[in-house]
């Protein structure tokens, strides 16, 4: 079987490293890099979680990354009400197996991306700066990405009123992903709303005799803790795995062609998602937006997965 | 029993009639002006609608002036799509049993709230040009005025994807409204498309036996099928007929205090109502947002307003 | 001999109050009114400024009207640092003989230009709010203005880097006015820093001997001193009075047809005027730009008028 | 003799190439880098020019990089009308003697700051689309950067009426050069207008009996009538050899410690720098500003350093 070739571009946080732990699972997948951003937490952060969550499943082969360590216009601003100080809290996690690349994360997605004989595939889950640093960079390897499958946005949101925290972290960079003419699928908070780890799901993952899985049940309890804190949600919704599940199982999904354009220059709107669900802009479609899930199919993915890693 | 005088800014419409037509019905509403704008329709024919409204319900004491022709800052540009040519099309009315007035509407506005000993209640159903100019021309007028409740804005859009006809129509002038300090009612697409006409209440409205329910019934069947042309809607939602429901009958609704800032700059937003509904910005509330409407509350509350009217 | 009908729209303000001063002495133009606006004091100071420029030149018939309080849609802001607390510090003036008009500023500039058999010039010498809201109540009037000559603008700024104080003062009201395609003639400081009153002109003045002079020459004194301190300019240049002087003498003054268009959403940029000079823009001329000025001219037009009234 | 370390990040261009050819001349700077950009012409004409300017000057121990192909967020736009078809139109030159680099223009720029173990200055000519993505790559490169001596901005524009080429073809990028804290050198208009190459000028240059004085006269020549076609000067401004000089010689310079900041939202100003020379924002300085030149000693300065080059 030809592997799907896939770079995992995040800012672990919770939601990102259930994406990881969930990719990992997936013999059809092929992790080409991970590459880190700063978003939830500061990029030494966020780099160090993805090094944690990789020993955790193993992905000792997989090259890490440290990407912008800042939004391309705006000033930096990280998310520690929700994902705690580390950007991962909640686990303990062992010392670590090794260090990131010294390679910059734009590079090693440039480098990837045109190494590749197969088109490769984008999964951004965190602010978009690294891949439109990327694209600036090296405008010519668009031509080798398949699709850009991302976490962001939305018709409402949750940072602001209207915007969704990874657009709103650099709405210039996201302007840029959306302009590219790439392909892309977008997960905004529509969609990712839908996919809520009840307590009836945090009971199964606990259940699951495994390291990973108990990992991935102290993260999700935290998560849930957090939001119910900052947002009042009764369950955290783990919006990035949605790339990853979309990847593998995307008849879990419904989603409508429509124009979205990322708003750069709004005295309140900045990193607001115009998403032309009624067709009344006269815009060509540039995105596959996600409307519904199937919510106990995205579940039993995510169970399935992690009891595929063994007993601890 | 103390009357709450009303100033009623509009751009008739199929839903600003409706909402005339209901507040000429109340007994405890004193309508002391009807001011047009340009919105639906170019002035002269959303000025000409309102005086067919007053004809039909015997509103022949109650001034009606002419207000804004054009938007502050932007081009002009009206909805033929949703209201006809006309702008109230559907319907026959008889010639009009006189002209609007010599006062400009903004000067109409001006007056009444200046004269009037009680403090008066604006209900704006169009875009806000004319209340706008006369918080400009007249900003010591603010005093006087108890309230302001009207149709525009919300968590989505109707006009673009992120915003709605009334805001978008003039934003510059619903800033002013919205960051003035006078009291504001909000009703938004998020509580105005619960008030949908259903081919029930249509059905209701055209059984009951006098010439202003007859008009009403014309009016929404010609709603009806501009809705399902432009947007796919089995229903249309009479949107501005909610501000004067509000007015006489608050228990129909359920709202929330939050902060509303409109956006004028934006290269895609302008027009959006950021509304605060998660409390993220830190500003202070200016508005009641409505949330909830009691849908069968309202139509009786509408229904019982028609059967008022003599039988033809 | 058909006198010229103007309308002067000022802030008095020592040029405004001296271009009064000018204009009342030129046969050839009849004044149909005075309104006011805020700008370099509050309303009620320069209207009372008005008043009083028009008791000194006995200006008894000419219709003194307050108009705008506050810019279209910015925060208020006034220059006493060039101006005084009052608007017009320096001489003493008697108690006034008159207070102003009931009628709004706008209301009189409308009802004079609708009004007028032949076609009207305005001058305004202050912020564009009044001409503005004008434009925006009564878009038919256009057909009944000559053209307007204004003291706006530059390719530089005073109050900004990029900004002079009119323009800045009401951006939006100046898009408005550059915006309406009427014949615009544009005094901005390009040509008005030309116009510096010397120490040589200051004492010319005050060797006339009536009290017009004696009033001009005190206003010239304190205009001088506040230039000296906040710009340390040698001399105060009286902007407003060009707009009169190309009134009465064009033959002093070259200029060029240009594009100009205003600045409105800038970060930095806000009522910066782009004047393009260079035809780089592509955009159709809508204004005569002054470049330069016969100095010694106008000083003697302005020598000239003083000596017209009557010794004291 | 301790050697300055400068990195030219350039788009040549005449004056560009004029600005290298200079540099090479003065033994007390070190060039580490040529790194190019798009601006004056595409990436590749530009890369290609300054290896036939290293060529012709014998720079053959330089690396050269290419750079951005295109500006952070705008559409690529270059200047034939100025510079002609190849970007450096006039001379002949003969096959170049090597390619570009394989590193990136922004690496080069990173790498060789990072390496060099004293403060490197930065002497930008084009867009400042490198300089930017370099200090989002590694923002912790700042610390080694001696200064940015940069030929960009003023008071006045030529491009649009307020916006000069290199800051207007990428505003986002000096955006973030401007507010990065580095000290900077600005060579706006104001002072490159100075620097004209009159026809005194160019026969003194056609005099020098040197292959490089050929090629250098030849180019003033071209610049000279693109320069009188499209803006009818009588003479070029040479802009960006006023970069290398202060570079060698500032006492030929007079400047102000001002406060620069670059306009990227206006609807009219992208690109316009607005530069407080009046002190009336109350923002720090962040810049000197250029504003008279020595003329007469800018000139034997680059007569000199022509002469040194061997007859041909
Ligand atoms: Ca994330
Ligand atoms: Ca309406
Ligand atoms: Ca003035
Ligand atoms: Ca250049």
């Amino acid at each position: 079987m030809k592997k799907r070739k896939i770079i995992m571009d995040c800012d672990p946080g919770h939601d990102d490293a259930i994406a990881i732990i969930l990719a990992a699972a997936q013999p059809e997948l092929d992790i080409l890099a991970i590459t880190t951003v700063s978003g939830n937490a500061e990029i030494e952060k966020t780099t160090m979680n993805a090094l944690k969550v990789c020993d955790l499943v193993s992905l000792h082969n997989v090259i890490v990354s440290k990407g912008a360590s800042e939004p391309m216009m705006r000033r930096r601003e990280n998310a520690p009400s929700i994902h705690g100080d580390s950007g991962l809290d909640g686990p303990e996690f062992p010392a670590l197996s090794r260090s990131w690349s010294e390679e910059h994360g734009v590079d090693t997605i440039i480098r990837m991306i045109k190494e590749s004989e197969d088109r490769v595939t984008l999964l951004p889950t965190g602010p978009l700066t690294n891949i439109a640093l990327a694209l600036i960079k090296a405008p010519e390897m668009k031509e080798n990405i398949e699709e850009i499958i991302l976490m962001g946005g939305g018709t409402f949101g949750n940072w602001t009123p209207t915007a969704e925290f990874n657009i709103w972290a650099d709405p210039e960079a996201a302007k840029k992903v959306f302009d590219s003419g790439i392909p892309l699928v977008v997960m905004g908070l529509d969609i990712t709303h839908q996919a809520v780890a009840t307590d009836n799901v945090i009971n199964q993952v606990m259940n699951i005799d495994n390291n990973v899985a108990k990992k991935v049940g102290e993260l999700l309890a935290f998560f849930k803790s957090a939001y119910k804190e900052t947002f009042d949600f009764d369950g955290p919704p783990v919006h990035d795995v949605l790339t990853v599940a979309y990847c593998v199982a995307p008849e879990l999904f419904t989603f409508k062609e429509v124009n979205i354009v990322v708003e750069t220059r709004g005295e309140y709107t900045a990193g607001t998602t115009s998403v032309d669900l009624l067709g009344v802009t006269g815009r060509k479609p540039n995105a596959k937006f996600g409307l519904t899930l199937d919510v106990d199919g995205f579940w039993d993915l995510m169970i399935k997965a992690l009891k595929t890693y063994s007993a601890s």
